[in-house]
């Protein structure tokens, strides 16, 4: 009785729970189930934790578990309809917290070549489940990127 | 003589040397350094490595203290026009890396009130030289800071 109690205890009847050992994985299931416009791996790549951050390309800023969730359910609503191309990361890894500054080239159903990129700022956790993602801040960047930063506007930073 | 050594070693001439005990001062010393347009402290407040990110709003993704000096020399000359109000911080600290999503509320010299929030992502590090600025990401928020992404475009994250 003591043993399956323990056994219990050790494997609670949680379905779909995904553990990322890495927060490489971690990464890569987010652009899996951003390409496959699947909502609960999406969600089970974030943590569930009431500070996560969310900012899609001009976009609000999210956070929270429920804004985020919604966000994706209205994103892949219309079915999977990208790809992504992650190129030149940038990535920080300390002990409980991995930063990954990426170029996302995304694309798009029926257009025939990737859009210009899409810079990503994404910030993964080390949770008593893995790693999760802890905020995504993504933006556009300029039509051609460039390091030249006189195409941004003048008075704004 | 031994401790005159000593002393030298543990005095070392630099100048301009500031040491932010926690994140918050170094953020509250970026944002001093962007009202009053001084480069030197601006650069004071990053991370002296080749990793730091900085992202300006509509602005390509820049990486290394080369790039982000020139982007803030190009945004400083103009001298200082910008007042920075920072609203609704999101704070996760980790023991060497602290996580700060903000809204900036800005007025701009010679303008009535405020613009539109940018959402900032501001990630600090803790140094030899106290905690610096890693990353800096910044993007306009829509006109209305909402939370209802049907605001967003259709087909882009």
């Amino acid at each position: 009785m003591g043993e399956a109690i323990i056994i219990a205890c050790s494997s609670p009847p949680v379905v779909n729970t995904l553990v990322f050992p890495t927060p490489q994985d971690c990464e890569a299931a987010f652009y899996d189930a951003f390409e496959s416009a699947d909502l609960e791996t999406m969600m089970a790549v974030w943590a569930e934790d009431e500070d996560v951050v969310c900012v899609h390309p001009a976009g609000p800023r999210l956070v929270g578990v429920d804004q985020v969730r919604e966000s994706w359910r209205q994103i892949f609503a219309s079915g999977p309809q990208l790809r992504f191309h992650i190129k030149d990361s940038q990535i920080l890894r300390g002990m409980l917290l991995s930063i990954h500054s990426v170029l996302e080239h995304i694309l798009v159903s029926g257009e025939p070549r990737p859009r210009g990129p899409i810079i990503a700022t994404n910030i993964y956790l080390l949770t008593d489940h893995g790693w999760r993602m802890l905020a995504h801040h993504a933006s556009p960047a300029p039509a051609q990127e460039s390091v030249a930063p006189e195409a941004r506007p003048a008075k704004l930073h």
